[in-house]
């Protein structure tokens, strides 16, 4: 997988430098441009949202999507872990892809390529019906690109029954490794085999719903997809 | 891929039924066997722990490994988040496997096929030295199998720069979603595609480092790794 370290555009402001996100470890991996936060959310597919839940860390995976510098998340009204994010509480949301395993001559270099993203902060439920409905339409799109469209679009109890949260991406970090292993200066000799194996996400072909009552085809929006991701 | 719900051995005790691990949403897609327990964990190869760090939920993908019903994990003696959690503070680790896309008739019944393994509790910072070195073994070949006896195994120095930090598997949820979309009576007529794109994770040839002193080949176990996983 490549890495999605493309220049910023001029105007993106640089990610945050609060004392949370300057990695205190590895800070050759760290990024600092808005452009690779981006890069890392838009490439992936569930998050692992972490909140404070009777006083103790609850990590939950989930969807979300992005819209300029704003995070969206959703669930059932009566979600625990939405009821702790949108209760004032700050939550951290984390967005990984494993890109290979880094097979060092010793044990202790042993390591992992990817690309990670953790944003900070304190969701605000969002009540606005049309930026509800615009996250909604965020978050299915991140999953399946082009289905919004091609779908039902939610009713006024479905949209009763479905919390959103807004959560700023002002305070993020970004790390990210790549590359052989790195190992140290004396065991380079050594005749052990290093190197890297890489992870590879890709699609399967599409498997139609058996309660399908006609011959549809697959739209083009999902076959077309049938590439490798990440 | 498959569902790892393959019978339990009747020795293996089912899993906790605390409040927390009792799930209050989706109740179907719950599982209490020891076995899928298992089954989720060993088949990862990261994990996201989450810690209460300064009062706030940090989540980090980082490894593990497992031995019997204790999880092990590791992370540099001044990391912040392996500090929280061997400081007697809860944590929460959360293993995801996404296998899929649904894609229902509805924008409100989209979904993921998944499976994910949810561990609460209070961690132990590993002091027995024959711990410390079976956890680390466990958390590489967690990552590799058959690495450990074929690199440079840990010197001293590595070792104490190096906690190990072992959690209990005693309080843990699994929930498994699998299938087709399921969606209202009333939409199955609607002319819209519906089914699963599924998601396939494989490991991609080796890349051997570029370091390598001599032609070493590529040994079978990591050759031998070239399947679908998960």
């Amino acid at each position: 997988m490549s890495s999605p370290s493309s220049p910023p555009a001029p105007s993106v402001p640089p990610l945050s430098a609060t004392p949370r996100t300057v990695l205190g470890r590895s800070r050759e991996r760290a990024r600092t441009d808005r452009a690779d936060l981006y890069a890392v959310l838009d490439a992936g597919l569930i998050c692992h949202l972490g909140v404070v839940a009777r006083g103790v860390p609850m990590v939950v995976p989930t969807g979300y999507g992005r819209i300029g510098d704003t995070l969206y998340l959703h669930g059932s009204t009566g979600a625990t872990s939405l009821r702790a994010g949108g209760d004032g509480g700050e939550v951290c949301v984390t967005v990984t892809h494993l890109d290979g395993i880094v097979l060092a001559r010793s044990a202790f270099h042993h390591s992992v390529n990817y690309r990670s993203a953790m944003v900070y902060g304190t969701p605000r439920l969002v009540t606005d019906p049309d930026e509800h409905l615009a996250g909604l339409r965020a978050i299915t799109e991140q999953l399946a690109p082009g289905q919004w469209d091609a779908v039902r679009p939610p009713t006024r109890k479905e949209l009763a029954a479905t919390a959103v949260l807004a959560l700023s991406l002002a305070e993020a970090s970004v790390k990210i490794r790549q590359g052989p292993p790195v190992d140290d200066e004396e065991d380079y000799g050594l005749p052990i085999w290093a190197g890297v194996l890489p992870l590879r996400t890709t699609w399967g072909e599409p498997e139609p719903d058996p309660a399908l009552t006609a011959d549809l085809p697959v739209p083009g929006h999902i076959a077309s997809r049938n590439i490798t991701i990440g």
